[in-house]
């Protein structure tokens, strides 16, 4: 088979990265692959990957390196030993924004073109147009793998700042668990009460919804600071009916411990004085400079 | 004024109880108001309301009244020495299943026919589409009050068992302030690195409602307690990136204490063997029978 489409290498066939390789391989980008559990990419192999016997061959095979396995460790147990001069290295590993930082510094040594990024979707949504990845630091790499790399969804990039991207996909991810804390602990609720959780998560869909614009009023109050204007829902009123959440809890025998901290934290700052302001506020107490 | 639409009284006058008023009022219903502080009534007065000197009077008023206090101790106080015989008692007030059903039976004594609800939605959304509110207890009080009602959005009703309403409503917002839990963090990372909140707002609200179908899966795993079948993001790697969550707010300076619960429940549920499954078995922990 003949292509104008760059090679590309995968590293680490688990659900995500056998989602990757299969993009680019449906792109008819020439792939290669190599995972520590070989079986996994038998799959890929018949759809026409090349199978690598060796991280070394498998980074010798192709410019662009993409690496997706568990965490930064494992990356850098896999790499550990090989050349990656001239490489454009992209690891859509999850990590912290130091992690990315140390990272880099590391490929760089090592001679790679380094690129950190964020996946933000799960494997079935890769390749489709609600899939988007955030990418930070070299953008020269970022421009030489851009046509592969738009395979897997739109690319963001945030800038050369390296941790950028992972310190974005952390907050995202950190966004999406409270949603799903917030979401278990409202099918537990209701279940408790004979509900089936089908009859109940086409409300909670349309209330989240109904909700989503909260993010927006609440990042104006906090770039301004003033979280006492235009107060449609004042912290007093909801730290009483936050109680309810506590108590209906226990009326249907679940555990609420999920949502102690944040009712804690409601509780503090309104008896700081803020009762009347928006439940906003409450990131100051997030903030260990604040809250010392 | 003539109008052939049933006259309304609504008692309390917050944020809530103004715009329910407020709806009412422009749908052409005679509306009487009553507010613990007077001058909270004054808008609605000049708008068309009649304005109650006393609760026994705005209850003397209209067949149908509406009650939106901060919570159903500020509801009994009210109502506490006034006779209902013949009215329609619609309480919109939050509170827990359990308040609602012993409500429900102190106001059948005092001859009310009673329906309970759940509004979900804030003050402007109210008389809007994205507006709904939900019901339970007297089906007769509820086709009654109903043209009144579906002024303040969809009227949904959910069966006689009068606790349903409040008990969905509570979990709904659970579901809400857990997104909204997860959103305050993220915006505490992010703005910790100078990131400007409103840069990081749409990115949010496109995650999360990329996310939004996670709801509809979670339920057909739930009704089904099969949480091993077609997992794409299994616990085990949940739980290992889980740690960066922690370990980036630690490198932002930003607490993360919100979150430690959910952390411990992941790592629980996985330490038990369910690492290969989905993160929704952890509901099994919030359990209190299946944790004991
Ligand atoms: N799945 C998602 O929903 C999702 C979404 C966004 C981002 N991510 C991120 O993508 C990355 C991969 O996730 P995944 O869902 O593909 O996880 P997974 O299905 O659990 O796969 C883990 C991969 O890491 C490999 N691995 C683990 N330890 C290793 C080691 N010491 N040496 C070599 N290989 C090792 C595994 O190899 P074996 O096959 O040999 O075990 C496998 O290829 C993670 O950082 C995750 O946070 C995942
Ligand atoms: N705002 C929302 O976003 C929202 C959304 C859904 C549901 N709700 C529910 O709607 C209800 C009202 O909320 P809100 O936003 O209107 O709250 P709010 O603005 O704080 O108003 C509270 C109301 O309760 C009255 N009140 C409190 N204690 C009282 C007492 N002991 N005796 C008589 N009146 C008393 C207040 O009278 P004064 O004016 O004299 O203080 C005021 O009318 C709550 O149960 C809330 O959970 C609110």
């Amino acid at each position: 088979m003949t292509t104008d489409k760059p090679s590309v290498t995968v590293l680490g066939l688990g659900a995500m990265g056998t989602a990757l390789a299969g993009a680019l391989l449906s792109a008819g980008h020439p792939v290669t692959v190599w995972n520590r559990t070989a079986a996994k990419a038998d799959a890929l192999v018949e759809r026409g990957a090349a199978r690598a016997a060796s991280p070394a061959e498998a980074v010798a095979a192709s410019q662009i390196v993409v690496a997706c396995l568990l965490d930064y460790d494992s990356v850098r147990e896999v790499l550990g030993t090989e050349s990656l001069r001239g490489r454009t290295l992209v690891n859509l590993t999850n990590g912290t924004p130091g992690q990315a930082r140390r990272f880099a510094e590391w490929a760089a040594c090592q001679g790679a073109d380094y690129l950190d990024g964020g996946i933000m979707a799960v494997p079935p949504m890769i390749g489709t147009p609600a899939a988007f990845v955030l990418y930070s630091g070299s953008a020269g790499a970022f421009d030489r793998a851009r046509p592969a790399l738009d395979t897997f969804g739109e690319s963001i990039f945030l800038g050369e700042a390296v941790g950028r991207a992972a310190l974005t996909d952390i907050a995202l991810l950190t966004g999406m668990y409270g949603m799903i804390a917030g979401s278990l602990q409202a099918f537990a609720l209701v279940t408790a009460d004979g509900v089936p959780a089908t009859d109940f998560a086409p409300l909670l869909t349309r209330w989240l919804q109904a909700m989503s614009g909260w993010a927006d009023g609440a990042a104006k109050q906090l770039d301004s600071g003033d979280y006492a204007t235009g107060v449609v829902s004042n912290l007093g009123m909801q730290a009483a009916s936050f109680d309810n959440l506590h108590r209906t809890a226990d009326e249907q025998g679940v555990h609420s411990g999920l949502f102690a901290p944040l009712g804690r934290l409601m509780q503090q700052r309104a008896a700081d004085g803020h009762g009347h302001e928006d439940l906003t506020g409450i990131i100051e107490l997030l903030r260990k400079d604040d809250n010392a």
